[in-house]
């Protein structure tokens, strides 16, 4: 009971616990104790209190408190001492601040190590860093990325369609259906595509999956063993890179530049890879459409070294000026491209689905792995997808969303240069849902993030889609999905961010 | 010119195509020239007209000719020779007869093989074979397993839960949501299991899936490494013996009997196994309870063995009489039990979810894994089964559908005996949509499905799901799907196609 005090002043005031909230309370612990750590305010190496008097100054169970600590401690931000006691680690590993978590938290303890842990494929596969905002239960908020105008959705719309499906519904197809997709959904598909992207293929070639990380993992499992060597633009996808990961390939990062991925690169530093993964409309995160030359060397590269090409489309749709490249599937004499897209950029990201064009020998062979990973999609959700389509309503919203989401791009462009001038050197993009936010030398874009995090805005850190350091760090800011008014209120409070960032970043220089 | 009339007389009447049917037309030529090759119409060595004839022969383009010649050369039913001309291969390996292929279907032509086939690892994905019912667009027909009773699904009730759903829609809901799932259906399931199948798990145990193919995907994905020893009930589930081929897995197949999986068998094959699967409450096919004994011996062994079990608990709650076992996973004190559940058998398929249970501190990587796989279900999908579930229309419709099975299965045991007693052995089952019928001995059940379908019914043999010889053949037949009429009727026509086989099989035993 005399330790009361120092519980009380070292972890209770650190951390708020809400018994209303979804997150589970262990969560709840688990998170405020891990962000304390790492902001510092628990100091490295500082003993912590035992798992029953924390339990009891939180009034909380003692289990909650166990399982807090047990995935700190595997995780590797306190210590567990052989005669007792649990601490603050004193080496927190630079990794450790950027990721979710980088270990599985699998291991409770080290006497339970077994061989129940994970697999050597299964670490891997959990221990795949997360950014931040996956896997959040606080809502969409400015600037999180990947988020389009969910209040633009025509949501009574697809209401109407979805309740048509069930009126008219034919009960046969609620059995299973077919792990290609839905076929009107595939026909309707390989239509728009051509016209909006130039690719050329039948609907045989159209594979429905849910959503484009499938794609990456279905192709990446059938097309790459363990070993084999991909090239990945850099700064680059974080979702490709968690499918190759996955995969167990060897990670080749290939820096972009304004034309796009540096072929001649590629080709110095790994001129027999087996796979490359491109955004050639829209370079992800950096915005380089890929020129006409650059597309030309990477086949070219591609055909001498019998290489598959993965081509993310994800937003190309979403375009403010000038004529879209056509898609380099259309122009792939070859048969080499993998084209991925999806329509959680387009419609809404809770409807998984996505789709994925395919060499016409190759189709059966992703039909069969789609079967062997899930079966396939909600047949509902495509059959409205069809419908919604086939209606003309899908061009008609791709209209809306171009003209709303050049205001919005505005709305911020605006608050940025009144808020942020000389601080923030932010490009407009000529497609997409994001600008690339730079800041001035010497700013941990890191650092940005966490107190913007604190001040309930999202600023996505460029560095971590990054392998090579980069010269000057950076924030990918999404514009289309909020409102102008929210757009301008949270760039004020960015702006609070990134001029107190500067001022320390100032002062360490001088002090340095 | 010349050879018109051969090529007529060879291909043209054996080949029926219909330019309407969603099947495409090169789907629909490969599909009945290899029925006419397997059932002899198309004798072996016979020389195949060229494509440019037999596409004017039939009215179809040479494209869709070659297509077709193209896939049955790579699957082994035609042989190209160096000189030209393509012929009826003249040995057509076993087990191309049982599965709709087995070999990758990507080698176009052999000249044309190049590293950018399939790897490795895909190929043994993509080469898993599939039973011949799965991926067919014809729809459910009398006795084809795994369909609920779609025309008893109440769809209004349904349908008014979705247009409720999407009319008070937080469209914050539209972004991404958990990859654990959506929080009130993890709790729904939780709550449900405790009470109907003594299931010990809180809701972070509960993982949302896109039905149980994607829990043993992720579970071996995750637990398993290439060439770890796996124990599959032997005759058992293909669903999972391709989840463990896809892990590139060692499978042991161990014998079942009336106690289910023996275990002792298990540990002299493979002592040191890391994983085990089992289908205690109602043994897949066969049908068998786990004993209280059998389930304890499993229990130690995986102890001493330190190995996982998946117990997939796919329709026990469609029970008929006795008490039911609670399942493995609230008895086992041991954290090591993987439970895999699905809505597919108790709702409907095409909807796709499904969960898994798994120890604490595994769920972390469980959605981790599923994050990269997918991301996640469908959220409109998950809340609408929350609230389905959570009104307590899912216990209700379980009762519902357990009186009309009951009454399904005794049309189906009556209609059996009447047509076909003393010829096949039907034991009615406790739990569950499918009896097992054993036919006489002598008679390959193959040959009976083959039959059978050419006169549209569906009569699942066993010898598929078995690695070891049977004893006997034996037909899978789903009860629970169908119209009491509509299985009488197809019990007619089943009769006549088991006679005939069981006189067949006579006649050659004689003549032997």
């Amino acid at each position: 009971m005399t330790l009361t005090p120092r519980i009380a002043s070292a972890v209770g005031p650190v951390v708020a616990l809400d018994a209303d909230s979804v997150v589970p309370l262990y969560e709840q612990l688990y998170q405020g104790l891990r962000t304390a750590i790492v902001d510092g305010r628990l100091r490295r190496g500082a003993r912590m209190p035992g798992t029953r008097m924390l339990a009891d100054d939180l009034g909380i169970s003692r289990n909650t408190a166990t399982l807090a600590y047990d995935q700190l401690s595997a995780e590797g931000y306190l210590e567990r001492r052989q005669r007792g006691g649990t601490f603050v680690a004193r080496v927190l590993p630079d990794r450790l601040l950027l990721t979710r978590r980088v270990a599985p938290p699998l291991v409770v303890a080290r006497e339970q190590v077994s061989a129940r842990a994970l697999s050597g494929r299964g670490a891997a596969l959990a221990g795949i860093p997360l950014p931040s905002s996956v896997n959040t239960r606080v809502a969409p908020r400015p600037f999180r990325p990947g988020v389009p105008a969910l209040d633009e959705f025509p949501v009574a719309l697809w209401s109407r369609l979805s309740a048509k499906y069930w009126r008219r519904l034919d009960r046969r197809a609620l059995a299973y259906g077919h792990s290609a997709g839905h076929q009107p959904l595939r026909e309707a598909i390989a239509q728009h595509l051509a016209v909006a992207r130039g690719v050329r293929c039948t609907s045989e070639q159209v594979i429905i999956v849910g959503g484009s990380q499938q794609a990456l993992d279905l192709t990446t499992r059938l097309l790459l063993d363990p070993g084999d060597a991909v090239w990945l633009e850099d700064p680059g996808y974080l979702g490709a890179r968690a499918a190759f990961t996955a995969a167990e390939a060897r990670i080749v990062p290939v820096p972009v530049d304004e034309e796009g991925i540096v072929v001649a690169a590629g080709e110095r530093l790994a001129p027999d890879a087996r796979m490359v993964f491109v955004s050639p409309a829209h370079q992800h995160p950096l915005g380089a459409v890929m020129s006409v030359a650059r597309r030309h060397a990477l086949l070219r590269w591609a055909h001498r070294a019998d290489a598959w090409i993965i081509e993310d489309d994800y937003d190309s749709e979403i375009r403010y000026r000038g004529r879209p490249q056509p898609a380099l599937q259309g122009v792939d004499a070859d048969d080499r491209v993998i084209y991925v897209g999806t329509f959680s950029k387009t419609l809404f990201p809770a409807l998984r689905l996505g789709y994925v064009v395919v060499p016409t020998r190759l189709a059966e062979a992703f039909q069969t792995a789609r079967l062997v990973a899930d079966r396939h999609s909600s047949v509902v959700e495509q059959a409205v997808l069809a419908e919604f389509i086939a209606g003309g309503h899908y061009a008609r919203h791709l209209r809306r969303m171009r003209a709303l989401y050049a205001e919005r791009q505005e709305a911020l462009l605006d608050a940025a240069r009144s808020q942020l001038g000389g601080l923030l050197d932010v490009q407009p993009t000529d497609a997409g849902m994001d600008v690339v936010a730079w800041l001035p030398a010497g700013v941990d874009d890191r650092a940005v993030q966490r107190a913007a995090h604190d001040v309930g805005v999202e600023a996505r850190p460029l560095s971590p889609f990054s392998q090579a350091p980069l010269a000057r760090g950076a924030l990918l800011l999404n514009f289309a999905g909020y409102e102008p008014g929210a757009l301008r209120s949270a760039m004020k409070l960015l702006a609070v961010v990134v001029s107190t960032a500067v001022q320390a970043a100032e002062l360490l220089s001088a002090v340095g």
